[in-house]
């Protein structure tokens, strides 16, 4: 893009921490912006990233760090994809070459690169609290001239926690915490309800906030609830509500308010958090920005602003064709389904594109909710879908069913209730880090009563298990698959009760492949097969219930093995020896998946092979399972 | 209490479901309200039960049963503890001698009580998701004749999912939905934050509404988001500002609201609901309800209003004694650990009085948050006071760590924060239903890096364990205790490793027993020795990680068996087992717990009966799997 970016000389070479950046003339400041905007488009361009809401939080990025004191003030990026530029200016702008690679920076803020970073975990709608609790610890521990700022799109607050976290940083006025709303109107497409139109209405005025603290200082003097209270209150507000504004929430809930901002001038955004740093106790302030601001190709990008592109062409905007993926076959499929079937809905937790729902939303209009950034919502109100006869289908990244877990359990699964739940980014995802794995389902979901999981081998398997998910009508289905490619057809050799047979070979291992495991398995196989041991490969494809053929099969090999890409811990390697165990089939049992721990990031590949999820790993493990076993069956032929 | 309750002849007797009660003429009604708050004081006082919630909404529930049509209209009851009015009214009311009794009523709405319930899950805040998606069901379906009603408390929507549906309610305007905001001021206890304040300003009057529907009409016209629309907002609002009220919050987000009414005036509450159902599209009615009005016991009492008593003299209002509890043992020790160290502070979500935790918010009022009903804040918000510097314990109910598995996962574990979560009610509860059991906790937690759990089998375990967990400083801890009277000491007879031995035993059996499963090992393994099956009894004390010596204990002994008052799909048994099968130790494995599958209610011991969890049932499956076992090896004395 640029010859001058983050290069010798360059502004941004100059800026080695808040420090340097405080010491910068206002007059320098468009041209440290602009810099950093090539060097965002420049970095991204090449490895992919969080382009567009970076472009849309220079100004504001800068202000921050100008105003305040990092790391004695304490500054929370909330989902934290927009921290980029808040990277480069606590002294990270010439590592952006390795941004998101193996041992390179980090997509996300991260305690290990610097003291600048708190909150490592993706999932929107945290910041407010983890800002609620630090504010708290500075109180409880007399640190009180620390400021706590939380910075929070206006998609993430149509998050549920950020709503609890808002009504009680409200009652707690004496915490100097400031919540930045960097309002683009969108989660990753636009956000939606009644917020959105909410937020888009919001101002304050000095006049309008002295009169406020005038009424507030008069209902403090007012004991709480009752009618009683309506007739005070009625009272007080009769006589200046003609001097009040009307439509402001958040004052609603006592929370100061600083608004609307121009997010895109700095000097603006600078008084305006100055302003909201002498108040003391928690204050709003509402920065308007454009997603994508800068970058031509980015603002006019109309899905999504290039909220995150794969490598891309900077001078176009081109982005690399993405291969056929698991995605666009769910995306096929769920509208040829929902022309056979009038009842099926869909719902989206503000992931319309990255769950392939746009295909189905332009189909049916009238038979796609998105709910926003709210997957507890999701869930139940799926659950109020089929209770009302409809067969709904909600589409979520696998990482993120975690927040709604109480809701499948509670909502969907206690009232056997017919909702299918389409989970992408299943297993291992990569460069975006530990909380975006989809590593946690087919541990936690097992606890489900009347659940059932699907997990496909490949493309054909994918379409096939849908449509059996949505045929089932007295409970939920699950269905979850991994972000990239699909895979192409891997057939069946036979069956074995439901389950697929892909390999046979008796009598020595039977492995228990899971969903995409397929391929894996089978080479695993292959090796083995060429060190003289007999394989059999199964593939159950429902996973939950297990099919009950595995117990014969299991009690005729002389050891099962379990291979998934989800945590080990509790998945369906677990499972299966608790299957076996239950019905006093004593076979050795080995299973392999991804160890419990939080991975870094790297590319999918790196992290299998790193964590021995390879066929090669697989199968030299086995023929040394299958040795032991063996020479302990020699010296004594049981079972 | 009283002569005429239910009896023949009564009124109450003659309404067999809501056709009846529509029958009724206005002069009746206060009769029939005094009716229904006698059976609610006689049936309660005998099986305990949500009193206080119920007494509040008897004017309430009889206007929704005279303006709707149930089950035409769909009538939900959030939380769903203040249904007994709506069971009475819809035929039951002769059934209130069997509540939360085994096979009688349940305390909860139950489908299979009547097509007039739905909501069966006890958890809060759920009811408006449930109410958006059947009223969307209903469009879909063209059904648009039918009205859905949710009930909510205010305590409620402090919970974040009560939010998430607003959000989305507000923006499907030609929704005929309606929201009963059953205003009380308290959850469990007085409503806390921002919100709470608002309700209690709250109000509206026909002329405020059509200048707010004209302000509407104008603001449809303008595109959204960005400076132009502030501009044009401005100026609409400039003109008409001298004739709306402030602070209206749920008009802010685009929901029509009706009151406040007087929900112990039943005609103004009536009244209120068929103005509301005239509208066709979502609508909040704001009604003011005194917790336990008319049983003075109840609206004296101070902590509570008789939330939930236990049996208690209908006269004097005095409940029975309650045992000294596991809960007693915890406010105890807190309180104490709470002094010698300052760096501790506690959070409940909105069960001061449950968890135990009166006692420390007495003793440290600035070291005590409630957070409302808002378990993801309470959380995340640790995670915040962690990051401060602070150790945070957080006392829930173990079934309502589901609702911040998410939290405690990615904002807790992830940043290997030092916080403490204290789960009261784990294991089976007993009398309150299917999603009161704490039967989830050992499982979905087995998969959170980095955590540690310890299960206390008495009174000194607990308080052992809890001051272990408070110096745990590189993760979080879960610490968790079963509902009732706290078992008495069980001296540990040795160690192996960090496990305390309760009774030495080689070589036949290795029990490993969880917390209070204890007792119950210990029985059977007294049944066993009378079947000269040797037995083992170990108690790990942390269960996660286990302890290592696990090992090469189990690889002396011909069986291993597992109990745990959880459920058994992923619980301590399946780690158990993973873990000697990691260690090549293929010795077989018995795991006892709570079957996966929703409980029906009854009392705590006779469901352990039923499920089995009994020790003469573990002593003769045990004494079955070692018969079968030694008869295995004496034919092939391999392992």
């Amino acid at each position: 893009m640029s010859e001058r970016t983050g290069r010798p000389g360059s502004l941004l070479e100059s800026v080695k921490g808040p420090r340097d950046l405080k010491l910068l003339g206002a007059a320098e400041l468009p041209r440290l912006a602009a810099e950093i905007r090539d060097l965002l488009v420049s970095a991204t361009a090449r490895t992919g990233g969080h382009l567009g809401p970076n472009l849309g939080v220079v100004e504001l990025t800068i202000a921050l760090h100008r105003v305040f004191d990092s790391p004695h003030d304490r500054i929370l990026w909330d989902t934290g994809h927009q921290a980029y530029v808040h990277k480069m200016l606590t002294g990270r702008a010439g590592l952006f070459d390795t941004l998101r690679q193996e041992g390179g920076l980090s997509g996300y803020p991260s305690q290990t690169e610097s003291e600048h970073d708190i909150v490592e975990n993706s999932h929107a709608s945290t910041a407010l609290s983890y800002a609620d609790g630090l504010a708290k610890a500075y109180k409880v521990r007399r640190e009180s001239d620390r400021t706590v700022v939380a910075v929070i799109g206006d998609g993430a607050l149509t998050g549920g926690m950020a709503w609890e976290a808002l009504n009680n940083i409200a009652a707690h006025r004496d915490l100097p915490l400031i919540i930045v709303v960097n309002d683009n109107g969108r989660s990753y497409s636009p956000t939606i309800g009644g917020l959105a139109s909410h937020l888009a209405s919001l101002r304050a005025t000095q006049r309008y906030e002295d009169v406020l603290e005038f009424v507030k200082g008069n209902l403090a003097k007012v004991p709480v609830v009752g009618p009683p209270v309506y007739d005070a209150l009625h009272g007080v507000k009769k006589g200046i509500k003609d001097v009040l504004a009307p439509q402001v929430m958040f004052e609603d809930l006592g929370l100061k308010y600083i608004g609307l901002v121009d997010g895109h001038d700095e000097q603006a955004v600078e008084a305006a958090l100055r302003k909201a740093r002498g108040f003391r106790r928690p204050v709003i302030v509402h920065v308007l920005t454009k997603k994508g601001f800068g970058y031509s190709f980015a603002e006019n990008h109309d899905e999504d602003c290039f909220h995150s592109p794969t490598p891309f062409d900077p001078l176009t905007g081109e982005e690399k064709p993405k291969p056929h993926g698991w995605t666009n076959v769910f995306s096929q499929e769920i509208v040829r389904l929902g022309a056979e079937r009038q009842d099926i809905v869909a719902i989206t937790a503000a992931m319309l594109g990255p769950t392939g729902l746009i295909p189905f939303s332009e189909a049916y209009p009238d038979r796609l909710y998105d709910v926003g950034i709210a997957e507890q919502h999701a869930l139940t109100s799926a659950a109020g879908l089929a209770l009302g006869g409809l067969h709904p289908v909600v589409a979520l990244y696998s990482t993120f069913l975690n927040r709604a877990f109480d809701q499948l359990l509670m909502d969907v699964a206690l009232h056997r209730l017919p909702v299918t739940v389409v989970l992408d980014r299943a297993g291992v995802t990569g460069d975006d880090g530990a909380s975006h794995n989809g590593m946690w389902d087919l541990s936690i979901l097992q606890v489900v009563p009347g659940l059932s999981i699907a997990v496909p081998r490949d493309e054909p398997r994918l379409r096939e298990l849908l449509a059996e998910a949505v045929r089932v009508d007295d409970g939920p289905t699950v269905i979850r698959y991994p972000k990239g490619p699909v895979t192409a057809e891997i057939e069946a050799v036979g069956q074995l009760g439901g389950m697929d047979v892909l390999r046979a070979g008796d009598p020595d291992v039977l492995i228990v492949s899971v969903g995409p495991m397929a391929e894996l398995c089978l080479e695993a196989a292959a090796l083995l097969d060429a060190q003289g041991i007999s394989t059999t490969v199964v593939d159950p494809r429902w996973v939950k219930p297990l099919d009950e053929a595995l117990v014969p099969a299991a009690g005729t090999h002389k050891l099962v093995v379990v291979v998934e890409d989800s945590g080990r811990v509790g998945g369906v390697g677990d499972a299966v020896a608790r299957m076996l165990r239950d019905a006093d089939v004593d076979v050795p049992v080995r299973t392999y998946g991804i160890p419990q721990r939080f991975l870094d990031h790297a590319k999918r590949a790196k992290i299998l092979s790193e964590i021995g999820l390879t066929s090669q790993d697989i199968a030299r493990e086995i023929t040394e399972a299958v040795a032991k076993r063996s020479a302990a069956l020699e010296n004594h032929p049981a079972r």
